[in-house]
C-alpha cells in the first residue's frame, strides 16, 4: 500500500521488472493499482540510481513520482499535451517516456537537456528553462485546440515557486476569462518560503495554506452567537471574511474550478481527481500537496541539502547498509551541493572539481563569491546600498550579505520585472540599489531596465551573473546575449572583468558610476587573481590594459582585443602568435584610443567575447572604426549565431572555436584567407 | 456644492481667479472646502481650454481633477512622493505645479512631455510612458525612505487597466509582504472593460464591482434558514464563498488595507479618506471611482469619443452658445479622434492632417491600417491564422479583424509576457499567431521572445508597429532599440518595409517564414504607394532592392544602403549626390551579394535606419564587411546614442539628422574628413 522507502542511493542498478516492460506511458493505463505503485517505487528507485550515477537534481523529481504516474495515466500522452514548469521536476518523466537509460547522460553534453525540450521528445511539448510559462503556453495550446475543433486535453504542472511571477497569473486570469478547456496543476511541495522572499511568494503561501472551510464554521458560530443589528453583524462579517480567503475562492475567482488540496503521494487519490477534472470543461485546478525528496528519508529530512548532488565515487562498490541516520554528507560518500534554496530556480550547483593547480597563482574563486564578498563590504562602507534579488539569493551569494544586513536585503520572488522598477524607485531616493541577476534572466526586465532606469539616468548597479555559456542547463540559461541588448541602450556603463581581482574593482567602479552600469561575469570561477579586500581598486572607464605587445615584426601583426572571461584563452594565443593583447574591461564606452592605435599598429585586429556575435562587444569595435574612417581587418569572435546547447562550459567554448586552439585556429585561417 | 460642468470647450481664456494665486499646491492645504472646489472648477476649464487650444488627451484627465486637487492637499507634495501611472491622468497635476502655462505647449518638441518627467518639474517624482510600473517604483521610494528613516509618504496613482499587468500584482504583493508605508489609490474610471479583453482585466472588474457586504448578508440569511448539518453548511458556505471575494478581501489578503471604493468627484469625500490613510501605517489601498470626462457632458456622454481631441480652429471665435446635444464631432468644430479604447494604453492618436500631395503618388497609408487590412485578408485565406494583442486593438489596428474573427482574436490586456508565450503556444500546436505589438512594448516580452519562442524556433510573427521615433510620446515610446535587441537573437527574421506595399508583401513574407519573423514599421503614414488588395506579393529573404545606379562617375562613389522608413529621405539624397540607392529590406538575414558588390563598385558605403546605431542594422553590415575581411569606407548613420525627446517626427528626424538635409551633410562632412 505504501510507497518504498530508501535510506540510501542505490550503488547497483536497481532490478525495475515492471518500469522494463514499459514500452510508453499507455501502458501505465491498463495497469491495476497495485502494478502503478510498483511502477512508481521502480521509478524512484531507478531515479536515485540514475542520479546517483551521474549527479543531478533529484529532490524535485522524487517528489513528483507519483504524480508523473497519474497524469501519464489519465491523459493519453503525449495526444493530450502535458507540459512541466520549470525546476528539475521532469526526470521521472523523462524516465517514462522512453528516455530511461538515456537519463544518465541528462545535462551532459549531448545528452538529455536538463528540462523538457520538444527536439527530445514528442512528449516533451513545451521547452523551458526559465520559469512560471508554462501556464501560458498550455493555454495557447488549449485555445489552438478548440480552434481547430480538436478534443485534446492539455495539462500544465506548475510549482508553488513559478506560480509566483507575474506573467503566471497573466495566464491564469486569461485561461479563465477565455473559459478554456485547460488543467493547471498545482505541485506545491509544502517547502516553507525562506523568511526573506516577499512579494507573491509570501502572498500565495497564505492563500494556500490558509483554511476556508475551518474560518467559516468559526464564522458561522459566531454568527449565530451575536445578532446584535445588521450593522454589527455586516461589520463583524467583513472582519472575517478578510483574511479568509482560500485556494478555492481565489482560483474560482480567476474563472478556474478549484480542486484540492490532495495527496500527491497517494496514487489512489491523484488517479480519482484527475479522473474527474480531466474530462470537465473549463479551466480546472488540481492543487497537489507533494514532498520534496519524498521515498528517500536522507532527503526528506533535509530537503534542503538533497535539491542535488554530485555523482557518487563509483570504486569501491558502496556498502550495502547505511545508516538512514548518519548525516547526508558523509553518509553518500559524495558532496552534497548547496541548495539554491527552496524556492530559488533550478540551476546547475555542482561544486567544482578540485584540480591540481599551479601553486603560483592564487586559488581560483568563484565570480558569485566575488559578488557577494563585494557587496557585504560595500554595504558596510556606505549605508544607502540595497541589494535586490528575484528570487536568487543563494545563486547570486547574498546569503551572507542578507544575514548581516536584513534591513537592506530585499529578495522579491520571481519577479524581475518588479525587481528591476523597484530598483529605479530606490534610486530616485538617492539609494544606491545593486541588482543582481542572472544574464538570461534580465531578459524578463529589460523594459523596466531600458524604460525606467536607463531612460531617466537612474544610478542602479547591475550585477549580471551566469553572462556567456553557463553549461549544463543549456540554451535556456547561456547568457549569450546580454551585451547586444545592453549596448544599444544609451548611457548605459559594461563591464566586463577578465579575473577575480578585476570583477570586484569593476564592482565598485560600476557603482560610483552615476547612472545605469552593469558588470557582466560568468557562471563558475576565474583563472584566479589575488583579490584584495578593501574597496580601493577601481579600474578607469573606458580604458583597455594593455597585456602584452607583440615583440618582434612578423608576417602580420596581430592584436587580441579580449572582452571578459576570453582573456584567459586570448593571453595563450598571444603567446602561440606573438600578439598584442588587450584586455578591453570596458564594452560601452568602448577604449577609442586603444582601438586606434591598435588598427595602425596591426594588421589584423581579433575582437573576442563569450556574447554573439551580432551586436555584441566587437560589433561595437567595428562600429567605432566604421564611424573613425579607419580601414582595417577585423577578425570578430564571439558565440556564433545560433542557440548553444548543454554541456560542461569547456566543452561549448571549444565547439564554438572560443578556446585557445579554436581561437588561433581561426585566426590561422583568416591569415590565410587574407593572403589569397 | 456640485461641480461646475461644461457644455463646450472654452475657446476663450477662461478666469480662474483662484487658480491664479496658487504659487504651489501647497497653498491647498490652508483653503475652505469651497475654495478647493472652485479650484477645482478652475482648473477643469482651464483644462478644457488649454487642450482645446493644443489638441491632446482630456478624457483622462478630466476625470482626476478632484482626486489630483484633494491628493496634494493631503500630502506635502514634493516632500511626500506622488506617482501617477500610465495615462494622460497627469495633465491637471502639471498645471497644479507650476505648469500652467506650459500646458498648451505639451507633447510639442521643446514643450512639456506628455507624461510625468523628473527632469520637469521636482513633483514629477517619477517617468513615465508604460503602464502599470508605479506601485514597483513607490515601494522603492518607501522602502527608502524606511532605511533611511526618513518621514516621507508615498503615493501611487494607478488606473484598474494598468493595475491589469503582472507586475503590478508582483509589485501589491511586495509591498504587503514587507509591511511598506505606500498609499495606491486606484484610480477605477469605472469604464467597463470591453468584452474581448481578457485577463486579469476581467478579474479585476469582476473583483472591484462585486458586493462583499451584501452578499455575505446573504448568506447570513441563508445561514440561518439552514442548518442541516454540519457537512451540509460547510460545502453551501464553500458555494457562497466562491464568488464572493470583493476588493477588500483580495487587498486585504495581499497585505493592504483597503478603503472605498469612494466617489472621486467628491472632494469632501476623497479629503476625508486621504486624511484616514495619509498617516496609518503600512500598506493602503485606497479605491477612488472616477468617470473620464468628468464635468464636460459631451466627453461624459461618449468618453471613447473624448479620449483627446485636435487642436480647435483658432479662426473665427467660436459662437458662445452651442447646443450640448450636438453630436461631439461637428459640436466641437474640430475632427475627433477615434479612441484607442477604455484600457488601451496612452498614445498619440492625432489624425494626420490633409496635405497637398503629389497626385501622382496613390495616398499615403497609415502602416497600422496596412497591417490591419493585411490581417484580415490573410485569416481569410488561412483558418490557422490568430491575431494577438495586449491591449492594443485599436492602437493597432485589430479592430476589424476582431469582428470577423472573433473566435481568432485575443487581446490578453497589458501582458505582454503572456501575449508571447500564448503565441509560443499556439505555434506548438501548427496554428499560426501574428502577434501585433509597439516596438517599445515588445521590451516587456523581450524574455518570452527570446526563450519561448525563438529557442524552440517557433513559428510565431510579430508585427511591430511604432518602430522608430514615434514622436509627441517621446523618449519612452520611440522605438528606437528594435532592431538591436532583436538582431542579437538566432533565427530571427527581421523585415523593414520601405513603403505600404512592400509592409504587405513583408508581412507574407514573414507570415509564410517558417520560425520567428518580424515586420517593423513606423507609426504614421508610408510614402504613399499602390496597395494590392491581393496576397501574391512576397518579398525574396535577404534580397536588397537596387533603387538607383549612380550614373556617372563621381569623385566618390557612394552606396546608400537604407533599411525601412529611411528609404524615403535616401531617395532626395541618392539624387542629389548622384549616389547609388539600395533598399535593404531585410535587416537579418543581410543580403550579403549586395553588400560586397556595394562594397566593390563604391568608396563608400552609408548605411541608414531608424534605430541606434548600436548593433543595429548598419553593424549588421560592418560586421558582414568585417567577417568578409572587406575594407571599405562605412558611414552608420541612425538614432544617437541617446534618448530623443519629443516632438513631431520629422522635428526629431531632422534633430537625429535623419532628414534629406540631414543625411547629405553627414555624408559630405565625410568625404571632406576622408579627403583631409
Amino acid at each position: 500500500m505504501s510507497m518504498k522507502l530508501f535510506d540510501e542511493i542505490p550503488t547497483q542498478r536497481p532490478l525495475t521488472p515492471l518500469l522494463d516492460t514499459l514500452e510508453s506511458p499507455a501502458a501505465l493505463r491498463d495497469m491495476s493499482l497495485s502494478q502503478q505503485r510498483q511502477v512508481a517505487d521502480e521509478l524512484r528507485a531507478y531515479l536515485l540510481y540514475s542520479v546517483g550515477c551521474s549527479g543531478g537534481h533529484f529532490g524535485a523529481g522524487l517528489g513528483v513520482v507519483e504524480l508523473t504516474v497519474a497524469l501519464h495515466r489519465a491523459l493519453e500522452t503525449p495526444h493530450d499535451r502535458l507540459l512541466w514548469d520549470v525546476g528539475h521536476q521532469a526526470y521521472p518523466h523523462k524516465i517514462l517516456t522512453g528516455r530511461r537509460e538515456a537519463l544518465s547522460s541528462i545535462r551532459q553534453y549531448g545528452g538529455l537537456a536538463a528540462f523538457p525540450r520538444r527536439e527530445e521528445s514528442p512528449y516533451d511539448t513545451f521547452g523551458v528553462g526559465h520559469s512560471s510559462t508554462s501556464i501560458s503556453a498550455a493555454l495557447g495550446m488549449a485555445l489552438s485546440a478548440r480552434t481547430k475543433g480538436e478534443k485534446r486535453r492539455v495539462c500544465a504542472v506548475i510549482g508553488d515557486g513559478a506560480l509566483t511571477a507575474g506573467m503566471a497569473f497573466e495566464a491564469l486570469a486569461h485561461a479563465g476569462h477565455v473559459d478554456a478547456n485547460l488543467l493547471v496543476v498545482l505541485n506545491d511541495n509544502e517547502m516553507s518560503i525562506s523568511e526573506n522572499v516577499g512579494g507573491m511568494a509570501s502572498y500565495l503561501t497564505r492563500i494556500l495554506t490558509s483554511k476556508p472551510y475551518a474560518a467559516m464554521r468559526e464564522n458561522g458560530k459566531r454568527v449565530l452567537s451575536h445578532l446584535p443589528g445588521a450593522l454589527e453583524f455586516a461589520r463583524r462579517t467583513e472582519e472575517h471574511v478578510k483574511g479568509m480567503i482560500g485556494p478555492a475562492t481565489l482560483f474560482e475567482e480567476m474563472g478556474f474550478n478549484y480542486l484540492g488540496p490532495i495527496d500527491g503521494h497517494d496514487l489512489a487519490a491523484l488517479n480519482q481527481a484527475l479522473e474527474t477534472v480531466r474530462d470537465l470543461d473549463g479551466p480546472q485546478f488540481l492543487h497537489v500537496r507533494t514532498r520534496k525528496g519524498r521515498g528517500f528519508r536522507p532527503a526528506e529530512a533535509d530537503p534542503i541539502g538533497f535539491h542535488a548532488i554530485t555523482k557518487l565515487e563509483k570504486t569501491p562498490p558502496r556498502p550495502p547498509a547505511m545508516d538512514a541516520t548518519t548525516p547526508p554528507s558523509s553518509a553518500l560518500g559524495a558532496p552534497l551541493t548547496s541548495d539554491p534554496g527552496p524556492k530559488s530556480r533550478s540551476e546547475d550547483m555542482s561544486r567544482p572539481k578540485p584540480r591540481s593547480e599551479d601553486m603560483s597563482r592564487p586559488k581560483p574563486r568563484k565570480y558569485c563569491n566575488v559578488f557577494g564578498d563585494w557587496l557585504c563590504d560595500m554595504a558596510a562602507a556606505d549605508p544607502r546600498l540595497i541589494g535586490i534579488t528575484p528570487a536568487m539569493r543563494e545563486g547570486s551569494d547574498l546569503i551572507r550579505f542578507s544575514q548581516l544586513y536584513p534591513e537592506r536585503y530585499f529578495d522579491v520572488a520571481i519577479a524581475e520585472q518588479h525587481a528591476v522598477t523597484l530598483a529605479a524607485g530606490m534610486a530616485c531616493e538617492a539609494m544606491k540599489p545593486v541588482v543582481a541577476i542572472y544574464s538570461t534572466f534580465l531578459q524578463r526586465g529589460y523594459d523596466q531596465l531600458v524604460h525606467d532606469i536607463a531612460v531617466q539616468h537612474l544610478d542602479v548597479t547591475f550585477a549580471i551573473d551566469r553572462a556567456g555559456l553557463v553549461g549544463e542547463d543549456g540554451p535556456t540559461h547561456h547568457g549569450a546575449l546580454d551585451l547586444s541588448f545592453l549596448r544599444c541602450i544609451p548611457g548605459m556603463l559594461i563591464l566586463a572583468p577578465a579575473d577575480e581581482a578585476e570583477c570586484r574593482a569593476m564592482l565598485s567602479t560600476a557603482y560610483d558610476h552615476d547612472g545605469p552600469a552593469a558588470v557582466r561575469y560568468p557562471r563558475g570561477t576565474g583563472p584566479g587573481s589575488e583579490i584584495p579586500t578593501d574597496l580601493v581598486a577601481r579600474i578607469p572607464v573606458g580604458k583597455a590594459e594593455l597585456r602584452r605587445e607583440a615583440t618582434a615584426q612578423q608576417d602580420a601583426r596581430i592584436a587580441l582585443l579580449a572582452f571578459g572571461s576570453l582573456n584567459t584563452p586570448a593571453s595563450d594565443v598571444a603567446e602561440r602568435l606573438n600578439a598584442t593583447h588587450l584586455n578591453m574591461r570596458s564594452v560601452k564606452p568602448l577604449d577609442r584610443e586603444a582601438i586606434l592605435k591598435a588598427a595602425r599598429d596591426h594588421d589584423l585586429l581579433v575582437t573576442l567575447e563569450e556574447n554573439v556575435v551580432a551586436g555584441g562587444a566587437g560589433s561595437g569595435v567595428v562600429e567605432l572604426l566604421a564611424a573613425e574612417g579607419v580601414q582595417v581587418q577585423v577578425l570578430n569572435l564571439g558565440i556564433p549565431d545560433t542557440f548553444v546547447e548543454h554541456g560542461k562550459p569547456a566543452e561549448l567554448l571549444r565547439d564554438c572555436g572560443l578556446d585557445a586552439d579554436g581561437i588561433e585556429a581561426a585566426i590561422r585561417l583568416r591569415l590565410h584567407t587574407n593572403n589569397d
